[in-house]
């Protein structure tokens, strides 16, 4: 136990002690239960005489918090009522502090269990066989035991990576074990890319709207994002010209496929326009795949990595939106020389992902068994996407406009004139539904205020329809 | 299957099909064996004639590529010699990428099996009750089902932080589970600390030497290291204010218990001076107890952290080490504005860390199996560095000079006047043992070039002793 000692202090060492302790016991960091060091470990450990500890240890038992039980030690005992003077620290910060002060807090809201959540990111994970993915891990762990829990290669397991680029060109698009890196979710895999292509004060280019994490990730590393019009096509590429001319961006990020949060996919003209601008104007390419395959009608369209002449795309993935969630596992896609350059991030930021996670995931991960999920996810999103729409023209006002989106998990709803969605959530939240309001897909947020986003893939249809009931009366 | 088809090319649509599978087999990335998509499925996804792709299929079985069988669709075949037209793509990079070319492959070398490897930065894994974990780890998914693989709150699963805040009291630093933020391995504590208070340019104090990784990743955001000296107690904290005059850091960086590399820990003394000075000049101070209480002899001392006054420093520490490596879970704790600053950047830059992994080692570790593992793990180093230091001194030329460190993992070596670390390191390796040469600890590598480090914790006393004899005949 290394507890701080003053020697220059005028307070006594026992009595140093004694605070530090029952200052421990009373914010219950020093639980009831816990056993104390033996008083010779502690006086050796602290460099005090033992009788210091033996006192200080004696006035803690009058005073009640702990107990010495014969030859098992001193225990703490549950704690006494808080005294005042300890309940609230005051605390000066100190100035450097203090210019960190507007980072907003992150993260998801949850709600209540009577909130019908149509705002999240994620599929539905309640069809995952969890029993399989135990098996797995086990089996992994008997295998290969210490091996599995070893630091792996910083760019990941290589069976794993082997596996990734076989997956991605059963899906079309061609690439080499060498060309992947594995990160922590598609999270880190757009963040690896930013970090290395970005410096503060840089523009980068995201359709408006798009991934809010994605805003929220370009302007943690000081960036500064610009948003191109989106409609039934994907990004309006047309309109891109004129803002790489004017801002001379670093970066171009875009969701081609089933976009979030639009839906829309990028039109095959437009991806051609998109590689032959990105191309004049020197600028890379992320591309942000999370639900590339989930595509419900329509036609398939080739991944821009998989048109990329050779090192002009970055392509970002995950199994954690469709196949596994909660393991966080992505991947980064990328050639040439920016290859090296997102490697060395990776260590430097977080040395390797878990390598008991790869391995697993390596393990359960087979090509036909990502094409036999992928087959009953479609199947089964189809019916809700198709429920949610069905829902949204029975109960939402007429004046309500959506495009149906032909793949992925979300509607995005043109909210009537005048109709504030920022304004309406905490309403639908009191009515017993809740959505994504459009404002934190936009650059701008007050360009989003008139849209909002609707997650089908996460509840069956009869939760889908209860909950956009919902949020057509409180809209009426 | 999405497969780049450009309709606006003169190449018939029915030859860009054969060309991509038959470029996909050739590579490897279509392995033998595997099924290719029903004609009917593949001609509706990419939009075009079943005739189309019916041809596309017969040519590739002429050629020998695949093969169908009745009822059961078609497959690929071994490949053919690949032919040398597909061998070699020449890229030439976009210019953007040329710029990134400077990068240099990160990771650590991996050395065969006759190179006992005394150079890497953990301790010995194989002791670790892998069975253990694998019962908690079936135990979690038995018991919580999916909500274990559920996104968990980005700031870390709450019983598991509870559980460091209870750990790290039992250890005399006394925090709350409100101020820990959950990381991937602390050298994402490190990263997500250097994110949120340093800007490219900015000027950050380290130790001289100090952990390579650190120096790794402050660079990598663009920062400057410069070094302070260090002695037996640590950082020469009588020679810091010079520089915190002179260059205005917006950090300082140490590691004042059991410091990588030199095994010195930061006298009482110097951590109240550097505190106060710390405080005078307005700087962070990030700690890093990678192995704190891995201490063999000698008195214990309070970490910075539980000297602070408040929210002066950020505390970065792990499970990597010493419990269980290979999971990847670190810690952060830190107080003030800053606190949720560095809890949005992790969201940020990766969301989460897996809550599985998490829920797993909260389910694993208490205070008593911590203390438990951290006494064996005392015992069984302690043994090992003294036969490290025997060896030195029955191998090494007596000009060697060492300084028996009181914990931690690593001896530092100074080694006789000329000789260089780095020069000597590809001779040490073909006589069969590998050390961390000095310069990779030094902002600037030519300071340490007469140093090295050796590992001691991670070999039994035999494999030791055989490594540092094969050192002592390489050096003369």
């Amino acid at each position: 136990m290394r507890i701080p000692i003053d020697r220059t202090s005028d307070v006594s060492l026992y009595r140093q002690l004694v605070d530090f302790l029952a200052g421990a016991m009373h914010t219950g960091e020093l639980a009831p239960g816990t056993r104390l060091p033996a008083t010779r470990e502690l006086a050796r450990d602290l460099g005090l005489a033992r009788i210091t500890v033996t006192t200080a240890y004696a006035e803690l038992e009058a005073d009640g918090l702990v107990e010495g039980r014969v030859g098992a030690g001193t225990f703490v005992l549950p704690p006494p009522p808080r005294p005042a003077s300890l309940s609230a620290r005051e605390n000066a910060w100190p100035p450097w502090q203090l210019s960190l002060a507007a980072a907003a807090p992150a993260g998801p809201v949850v709600y209540g269990p009577d909130v019908i959540d149509l705002s999240t990111g994620v599929g539905d994970a309640s069809r995952f066989p969890v029993d399989e993915l135990r098996r797995t891990l086990a089996g992994v762990l008997r295998g290969e035991g210490l091996a599995a829990l070893s630091y792996g290669d910083h760019r990941g397991d290589p069976a794993l990576r082997a596996t990734i680029a076989r997956l991605l060109a059963s899906q079309g698009l061609r690439t080499s074990a060498e060309s992947v890196l594995v990160t922590s979710g598609s999270q880190q895999a757009l963040a690896l890319a930013a970090q290395v292509v970005l410096r503060p004060g840089d523009t980068v280019i995201v359709e408006g709207p798009t991934y809010g994490g994605a805003l929220e990730l370009f302007r943690s590393v000081g960036a500064r994002p610009i948003g191109v019009p989106v409609d039934r096509d994907g990004m309006r590429v047309e309109e891109l010209e004129p803002l790489l001319q004017r801002h001379h961006p670093r970066l171009i990020y875009t969701i081609p496929n089933f976009q979030n949060p639009t839906g829309s996919c990028l039109s095959a003209r437009r991806r051609s326009e998109l590689l032959a601008l990105a191309e004049r104007y020197n600028v890379p390419l992320l591309e942000d795949d999370f639900v590339g395959d989930l595509r419900y009608d329509g036609r398939a369209q080739p991944a821009l990595k998989a048109l990329d002449p050779g090192g002009r795309v970055l392509y970002a993935s995950t199994f954690s939106k469709m196949l596994i969630p909660g393991l966080r596992i992505g991947f980064l896609v990328a050639d040439g020389p920016v290859r090296e350059a997102v490697a060395a991030a990776k260590h430097a930021h977080d040395m390797a992902t878990s390598n008991l996670l790869q391995r697993a995931l390596e393990a359960y991960v087979t090509v036909g068994r990502y094409r036999a999920h992928l087959r009953r996810s479609c199947r089964l999103y189809r019916v809700r996407r198709d429920a949610a729409l069905a829902a949204v023209a029975r109960h939402l006002p007429a004046t309500t406009r959506v495009d149906p989106p032909s793949g992925g998990l979300f509607l995005w709803l043109r909210l009537p004139a005048e109709v504030s969605a920022a304004a309406l959530l905490p309403e639908a939240v009191a009515a017993g539904m809740a959505f994504a309001p459009g404002g934190r897909f936009f650059p701008e947020p007050v360009d989003g205020d008139g849209c909002l986003r609707l997650n089908f893939a996460a509840q069956p249809p009869e939760v889908l329809e209860r909950g956009i009931e919902r949020l057509g009366r409180v809209l009426r």
